[in-house]
């Protein structure tokens, strides 16, 4: 049913308009972070800003109060699966797990103010690296305080380390010891990007997660070499970036698990990660166009050695089934382009699947995107005229979405907040099920809400996996 | 210091993308409304709509009582200047002129949705009768019920006659006394919009305040004789767009003064306007690249002429500069595509002029679009998480925009939501001036805000329209 290669994160290519402020490879200084007078200007700057005049001060308070950066309480176990409920509290605020985590590229989802995006439900997003060091780039991050005061973002932050869309992006990376190596799309200047410069970067951005530079490997590379290679690599950056990171204490590094499909170099992978104790642990290098029953063994081969106490994030994973799938494997956080980028594409996920608003059947259709939906867009317009009325829906109608698809961006700004809440709400849904322990049950509901009560149409590799946690969708 | 030429409503080009819907001249049929059974089928249609299953019942509700569908209460008049305050009621509530209207052409603000148009403070916008009638069509509006339930709108609409984009957007339109001839960009048929069928549409739009369909010439053609044929041309059209009013209980029908740059042209058309009793009045034709003396004197000229009892509306005029002198002039409605086409362009509109955010200058400034600004851009985030919570601000800041301005559509959205903001409240701070009797001194402060208290910056046009009016900017 899903196409696995369109699967996970794929960035729109924005060459001819990019311009790289990576530290440059022939002037090298030591990027901040990697020097100790640099990490000392560094915190200066970050102390020197909490005394300055600034109005959004309370964007700081936690950081002033030097809370631990993270916690993580587990509230229910799944008595069936490997499901898990758990609370994440982060500097800026607390979050329930299993979480779906929306993608702001630039800084801002894709159309959405703020505004819009606190009110689909979100409290924590991500944004790039790498697209942030292009513009505004360090100076201006570390001018402003960081990314949370440029975008006017009260809730948390998640970066990347900037090293997916590096070799993504670029044709021309090549990774050494020391770093990606990659030609700037801006003057064609050879560039580097360290884990130390990854590290300082996201200290710059601010973000209360920051990610690791790892070693990404196509999972379906036929070089098992290069695989362990990568993950032998990602180890060693791992402790780079440990050790680069100056923000210890209102930032939290997360490491991430790497390996491809190789489940001996997980397992190697998951042991050394485990060692280092970074507050969280990613599970990367997957959602790269292979079987969905090899990343399902994949994922349930290192959830099974991680330990119980810290929070698992599947990383650039979205479409609903595999959602389900991942938490009764025991995953706890995901995230993905996709529910924002198929808005865009006229798309509104739904419980019963996606449909396209762009087919002229939705021309005259006057009912939401989905009965009974509580996003704004989908409930009913209030008849209160009260401006402040955060309350009220917008009442809008398949006609309208219809309307605006191809004319207008509103028509995609709707539609991504109908997507957004749909998989935030989706999430809210399976922590429900999981601390009432009636997570079986909410799996076989889904599966028979996604495909019409149709077995036939549910997914294989979906059905094994979930056979393997103890779940038999196919039970009469 | 403006550029006339910029001024009015100019919409973009959009052939190669259109796909024509009005009534084509080979097969003929009559539109509905002229007919007096096509009158009966539209009404039925009307009715029907009322008591199907519709959940957004509430938008007929004014409709269903048939309250009188325009009334206009003088509030205050200037004891200087011409200027007036009052109060228009429409079927979707009431408003305070002066007043400014922004421009949703394809039934959406440029990106907004209807919630932040509300938030922005808007209870009556533009919707672009042209482009509804090609998409979704007359078919579709009447299916549906029209545009306010279309868009999820509960307030007022306008809209413009059509004709107005077919002699702007279309290269071959040839108008004759029957109508607005053109081909059709999407198949070269040929193709005629009469003012029957204008009406027709906007009964099927549903608007609030419809416009007759005018013969619109440029007020800087030499050809005397054509604006002559013009105006009397557009009095006949309006007897027929009055005989073709399928709803005038529920829709009110404004007329429009033609009669280009000549004073005895707009004074006999005026005459003739005025006999046909309509519930509001339109100056039309100007804001056409005319120099800004011969426009004042226009206004002047129509303003002196029209019954004080009914709402006068200066189409297509939006600069501040131009808002306030028009004002002073006598006139009460205006509308333009300039605040939120500008945003596009990166400029946000100040009290102190405009200002562009794509300049470097901006990329690491903490501050608001404009300071004390309490639109939700400006407005600082307030400290409670409070999803339900409006009234906290984005504390947008420059250098944000800055980043997102030729990067991401909301850099857009934001600016749009400042500027229709500051265009709404600058008619807000003109009716307060207005009924506080201060309305010459607002005048002044105005200008020293816009020019930084330097007179020679001030335009000599304003200047000079001003003086005769009674107010003399250049006094010491």
């Amino acid at each position: 049913a899903f196409n696995s290669s369109k699967s996970g994160r794929s960035p729109r290519s924005r060459k001819g308009r990019t311009r790289l402020k990576y530290h440059p490879v022939s002037s090298a200084p030591s990027p901040p972070a990697s020097h100790p007078l640099g990490q000392l200007d560094c915190l200066i700057t970050f102390h020197l800003l909490h005394t300055s005049p600034c109005p959004y001060q309370f964007l700081h308070s936690l950081d002033e109060h030097m809370l631990p950066p993270l916690s993580f309480e587990l509230v229910a176990t799944c008595s069936t699966t490997k499901a898990r409920a758990a609370t994440l509290t982060l500097p800026h605020g607390s979050l329930s797990l299993p979480l779906f985590m929306p993608v702001a590229t630039q800084a801002s989802l894709k159309g959405l103010t703020a505004q819009q995006l606190e009110q689909a439900g979100c409290r924590l997003c991500l944004n790039n690296t790498y697209h942030l060091a292009l513009k505004p780039g360090q100076a201006v991050l570390d001018s402003v305080g960081g990314a949370h005061i440029l975008q006017g973002w009260k809730y948390n932050l998640l970066t990347d380390s900037g090293g997916f869309q590096m070799v993504s992006l670029l044709k021309l990376a090549t990774v050494t010891e020391e770093g990606v190596r990659f030609r700037s799309p801006h003057d064609d200047s050879p560039m580097l990007l360290t884990p130390e410069h990854s590290i300082s970067l996201q200290n710059s951005i601010g973000s209360d997660i920051i990610m690791q530079l790892d070693d990404v490997v196509a999972t379906t590379t036929p070089d098992r070499h290069r695989i362990e290679v990568a993950m032998q690599r990602s180890i060693r950056w791992l402790d780079r970036c440990i050790a680069a990171h100056a923000k210890p204490s209102s930032q939290s590094l997360f490491c991430i698990i790497q390996g491809g499909l190789d489940l001996e170099l997980r397992r190697e992978c998951c042991k050394e990660m485990i060692k280092r104790d970074t507050p969280g642990i990613a599970i990367g290098g997957l959602s790269g166009g292979e079987a969905k029953s090899d990343y399902c063994r994949v994922v349930d081969t290192c959830t099974g050695l991680l330990p119980a106490n810290k929070p698992r994030y599947v990383m650039g994973v979205g479409y609903p089934v595999d959602l389900v799938v991942s938490v009764a494997l025991g995953a706890d956080m995901f995230d993905c382009v996709w529910p924002t980028r198929t808005a865009r594409f006229g798309n509104a996920i739904t419980s019963h699947g996606v449909i396209n608003l762009r087919n002229a059947k939705y021309a005259a259709d006057l009912t939401p995107l989905e009965d009974g939906c509580q996003c704004v867009c989908c409930r009913p317009v209030s008849a209160g005229d009260d401006i402040e009325d955060g309350g009220s829906g917008l009442g809008i109608t398949r006609s309208f979405v219809h309307h605006l698809a191809t004319r207008e961006t509103v028509g995609a700004h709707l539609l991504t907040l109908h997507n957004v809440w749909h998989m935030l709400t989706l999430m809210r849904h399976i922590r429900q099920a999981i601390v009432e322990d009636q997570y079986p049950s909410f799996l076989r509901q889904f599966f028979a809400d996604q495909y019409a009560a149709d077995k036939t149409e549910y997914p294989d590799w979906a059905v094994k996996a979930l056979r393997c946690v103890g779940v038999d969708l196919m039970d009469v």
